[in-house]
C-alpha cells in the first residue's frame, strides 16, 4: 500500500551478548552462594499455594535495594529501606497474601519480628534480613504464619533450579506465570584467556498495580560477582531505571514495590568497582536481567493478551520522551484498541498530545505494528487487513517520532481487557 | 460498627439558589434570542441518526470559547479558537461522526468552507461562525454532508425545547443520553422589586476520551444576560475551571474539546461587567450549568454504572489537591473496585500516595461511601454488608483529608467496566 519506511528503532529484546553474557538456567540461584525456597506458611488459606519465599546467601554479603516512592509505603518497605542502606544482608524474605501496608505501628512491629524469626533460624543479626510483602492493603498482618513457616522455609533452602522456581512462585498474586531470569558470562578475560565466570539471577512478581517508581514490584536479583556496596547500589539503580521504572500495567504505583540485589562475591577475584570494564559487563548483565523481567511483567499484566512496546523518539529531553511514552502506554483508549485489534492510531496521537509536552503536530511520525500510519502529521493509507494479521503476534510495537530533538525512551505495557476488569472488579473474598 | 464521624464536606450537587437561580425548561434555547436545530446531514450512514447541530443567535452576539490543550488539536479547534478570540459570533455548528483531527491542511480547508456555507445561509460574515467536530481521529472530513445538510439545518432552526433537544442529540457519539441544562433567575432586583429575568442554557457531549484540559468535550452554553465580551470570557473560564476541567472518564484529553458561550443580551438592560452583583449572579448560574453538565458527563462515561465524586481536602496547595484527586479518579484499580462494589479503600490510599504529592501517611483520613475507613493512617473497622448496600446508590463518594493544609478540590469520574472495554475494543467499523 505504501512506500513509506518504518521509523528506525532498536530491537525490542535486549541482547546479553553485548556485555559478554548469555542466558542460562538457575533463576535466582544461578549466582554461586545463593539458596532459595518457596513454601506454604499460611498467609493464604489454600495449603497448596506457596506464599513464603526466602532467598539466602551462604554468608552475609553485599546488598542494595530500591523501593516505592508511594507516600503510603508499606511496613516492610520502611524496615528494608533502612537496612539496605547499610549494604550488608544475609537474606530476603517475601510473602504473598497480605501487603502489610496502611497498617501503622502494628504493621512495623510484625515486619521487624518476622525478620527476627528468620535471623534466629539462620544464625545472623536481624538487621541482615530484608523483608517484602504483597497482597491486600489495609489489613493487619498476622505473625503466626511466620512462626509456623520460617523453620520449614529455612530447612527447605536449596541451590538448584527447582528451589529458585519455588521461590519465584511463592510471591505470585494475580501473576499467571513465575517470572525468572539467569545469565552467565566471563569478565576480565584477555585475548579470550583467563577471566572469571560470573552469574546474574533473579525473579520478580508483578501483574497489577504496576507503574513502579524508582523500584519495581517485588524483585530479587542476585550475582556472584564481587561487587562493592557502592558498585552494587549503582548497578542496581542503573538497571532499574531503564527496566522496571519503564513498565506500566495500569499506572498504579504500588505501596510495596521493592527490588533487592544480593552480591555474594563467590565468583572470586578482586572487588569490582564502578567504572571498570568488569563493572560495565556485570552492570550490563544486571540491566539485561532486569529488562527481561520487566518485559515479563508487562506481558503478564493483569488480563493482558499483548506485550506492548512504546518507543518515543526525537524529543528535546528524556523527561519529555518519558512523559509522552507513559501517556500513550497508560491511555485506556490506546490499550482497549490494542485489545480489540483496532489500528486506531488516532488514539496514539491524542495520547501523545494530551500530556503537556510541547511539539509541532505537523512534524510527527507514527508507526503502529511496524507500519507507518502518520508522516509529518498527515495520515498514511494503510492496509487494514494487513494490520489485522499483524495484530495476531504476541507483541505490539508503537513508535512515535516527534522530530523536536534527539532524546528517546522505551516503555513496556500491555493491553486493557475484560479480564482486567473481572480480576479487579471481583470482591476481595 | 464505629463512632468515627464522616469527614465534613459540601453536598455533591450544586445549588443554583445560591445565585438566585432555579432550573427550568428549554435547554440551549432557554436563553432568549437563541434558536437551535439537530438534523441528519450524512456524516453517519444511519439516516435516522442526527449528526449536525446548529445553535444560532438571532443576531451577531457576544461569544467566548475555551479549547483543548492537546498538541494534536483538531482543524475546527484551530479555526474556532481564533474566531472566539474576537468575541463576536452568530452561530456554532457541530457535527458528530468525524473529528477532523490529524487531517493537516485539507482538514482546515474543510472546516473553513463548512463555516462559509453556514454563514451564507444565515447571511452573516463567515468569521462569525464557530465550528466543532467529534468522532474518529485521522480521517479526512468530507464537505458533501455540509453542502447537503446546512440548508435543512437552518430551515429547521427553532427556539423551543424540542429543537434544543435535537441539537443536544445530534452531537452524541458513545453518549447514551443527551446532556442539557437550563436555568432562570432574576438579577438586579432591590427589596424583591424590579430586576431582569435572565436565562442560562446549554448542552454538552462527552463520554469517552474525557479529561478536558481548560475546556470540555463539545459544549454550547447560552445566556440572554447582556455580558460584555470581557465578562463573557471571564465567566466562561471560571465556570469551566471548576466543572469540565474537573471531570475525567479515562484520563484521555481529546483533540477536539471545545466549549462555547453565546450571550445574546436579549434579557435587556445595562451591559454586565466583571465584579458587579449581576456578574456574580450570572457567572454563578453559568458555573452551576457547567457543573450540572459536567456531572452528566461523568455519569454517562463510557460503560459507567456509577457517578464517582472524589473530594480531596487538607492540601498545601490547590494543585496538590487536584493532583491527588486526579490520581484517585484515574486509577484503574479504584475504578474497577467501584464497579465490583468492593470497598477496597487500600487502592484509594495507594493512588493518593503514588502521584508525587508529599504527605504524612500517619495523618491521613479516608471516607468511602460516607463511611470512615481510615483515620490518622490506621484502618477503621467497617461493616462490609453495610458497604455493599451503600454501593447500590447511583453515586459513590470518596473523601480524602491529607491534613497538610487548607486547600481542597472536587473531581468527578465514573467506574471502569467491561462495557468500557467492549465499547473501545470494538473495531472502528
Amino acid at each position: 500500500m505504501t512506500d513509506v519506511q518504518p521509523i528506525a528503532c532498536t530491537p525490542p529484546e535486549a541482547d546479553p551478548s553485548t556485555f559478554g553474557f548469555a542466558f542460562c538456567e538457575g533463576g535466582v540461584c544461578a549466582a554461586k552462594g545463593i539458596k532459595a525456597s518457596g513454601t506454604h506458611a499460611g498467609f493464604r488459606a489454600d495449603p497448596n499455594r506457596l506464599d513464603l519465599a526466602v532467598v539466602a546467601a551462604d554468608e552475609a554479603c553485599v546488598c542494595a535495594g530500591t523501593f516505592t516512592k508511594n507516600q503510603f509505603c508499606a511496613a516492610p518497605v520502611q524496615v528494608s529501606r533502612a537496612r539496605a542502606d547499610v549494604g550488608v544482608a544475609r537474606a530476603v524474605m517475601l510473602n504473598s497474601g497480605n501487603a502489610n501496608a496502611s497498617t501503622g505501628e502494628q504493621g512495623l512491629k510484625v515486619a521487624r519480628e518476622s525478620a527476627a524469626l528468620l535471623a534466629k533460624e539462620l544464625g545472623c543479626p536481624e538487621e541482615q534480613i530484608l523483608v517484602a510483602s504483597t497482597g491486600v492493603i489495609g489489613q493487619q498482618q498476622d505473625l503466626a504464619p511466620y512462626v509456623e513457616g520460617i523453620p520449614g522455609a529455612v530447612a527447605e533452602l536449596g541451590a538448584d533450579n527447582e528451589h529458585a522456581h519455588a521461590a519465584a512462585r511463592a510471591v505470585m498474586t494475580t501473576d499467571t506465570v513465575p517470572k525468572e531470569v539467569s545469565l552467565e558470562g566471563t569478565i576480565g578475560a584477555k585475548n579470550g584467556r583467563g577471566g572469571r565466570v560470573v552469574h546474574v539471577g533473579g525473579f520478580v512478581k508483578g501483574s497489577g498495580m504496576i507503574m513502579p517508581d524508582m523500584a519495581t514490584m517485588l524483585c530479587v536479583l542476585t550475582t556472584d560477582a564481587p561487587l562493592t556496596k557502592r558498585s552494587a547500589h549503582a548497578a542496581l539503580l542503573q538497571a532499574v531505571r531503564s527496566s522496571f521504572n519503564k513498565v506500566t500495567v495500569d499506572s498504579d504505583t504500588s505501596t510495596n514495590d521493592s527490588c533487592f540485589l544480593l552480591a555474594t562475591g563467590e565468583a572470586g577475584g578482586e572487588p569490582i568497582c564502578e567504572g571498570s570494564e568488569a563493572y560495565k559487563a556485570v552492570a550490563g548483565a544486571l540491566r539485561v536481567a532486569a529488562e527481561t523481567l520487566a518485559r515479563k511483567i508487562a506481558a503478564d499484566g493483569e488480563g493482558a493478551t499483548k506485550l506492548v512496546t512504546v518507543d518515543v523518539l526525537g524529543c528535546e529531553t528524556e523527561k519529555d520522551a518519558d512523559t509522552v511514552a507513559r501517556s500513550i502506554a497508560n491511555s485506556p483508549l490506546v490499550k482497549t484498541a490494542i485489545f480489540g485489534h483496532d489500528a486506531n492510531w488516532g488514539r496514539v496521537a491524542a495520547a501523545a498530545g494530551k500530556c503537556g509536552v510541547s511539539f509541532d503536530q505537523e512534524k510527527v511520525d507514527i508507526d503502529l505494528l511496524g507500519v507507518p500510519v502518520l508522516r509529518a502529521g498527515m495520515p498514511v493509507e494503510v492496509d487494514e487487513d494487513d494490520m489485522l494479521k499483524r495484530f495476531e503476534a504476541p507483541e505490539v510495537s508503537i513508535v512515535v517520532d516527534l522530530h523536536q530533538g534527539s532524546e528517546s525512551t522505551r516503555i513496556w505495557t500491555c493491553d486493557f481487557t475484560h479480564e482486567y476488569v473481572t480480576i479487579n472488579g471481583d470482591y476481595r473474598t
